[in-house]
């Protein structure tokens, strides 16, 4: 069984309160050495067998539709999880 | 400028509403290619200068505290956004 990732991240002109929470959080936790978060998100899809190029095109049209919403999101990847990036 | 990326993926056992909320839309759009979608967190972290052996440890730490909760969620990966995985 193969999977492909997708990765979704909020455009750099957006503002991201999630990330920014983070961002906060991290010095109290003695971590000062960051400087910023965003938060996105990364899916998982299973297919049957191998990934095929076919399979990494249907990927990238979900990624596109159902998994990011391109006005404020943009999909930062989709890649074979087992091959290279 | 560095660019850490931090991944969180839920636990295989850990049932994920997300992901089968996308699973169950996506035939609905034409795609009936995949067998199953999980949904996890992509975080980048931010930090000045390059990525050091430190800062990805630091980066890491946070990753198990901050950014993930280990009941229920894997961190699948930290790494050197502009770097090899």
């Amino acid at each position: 069984m193969g999977r492909i990732v997708v990765e979704v991240m909020p455009k750099p002109e957006i503002l991201d309160p999630q990330g920014k929470a983070v961002a906060g959080a991290l010095p109290r936790l003695g971590l000062e050495q960051f400087t910023g978060v965003r938060q996105g998100k990364r899916f998982e899809l299973s297919v049957e067998g191998e990934v095929t190029d076919e399979l990494l095109a249907a990927a990238r049209q979900a990624a596109e539709t159902a998994l990011s919403n391109p006005i404020i999101e943009d999909v930062v990847g989709v890649y074979d999880a087992d091959g290279a990036r």
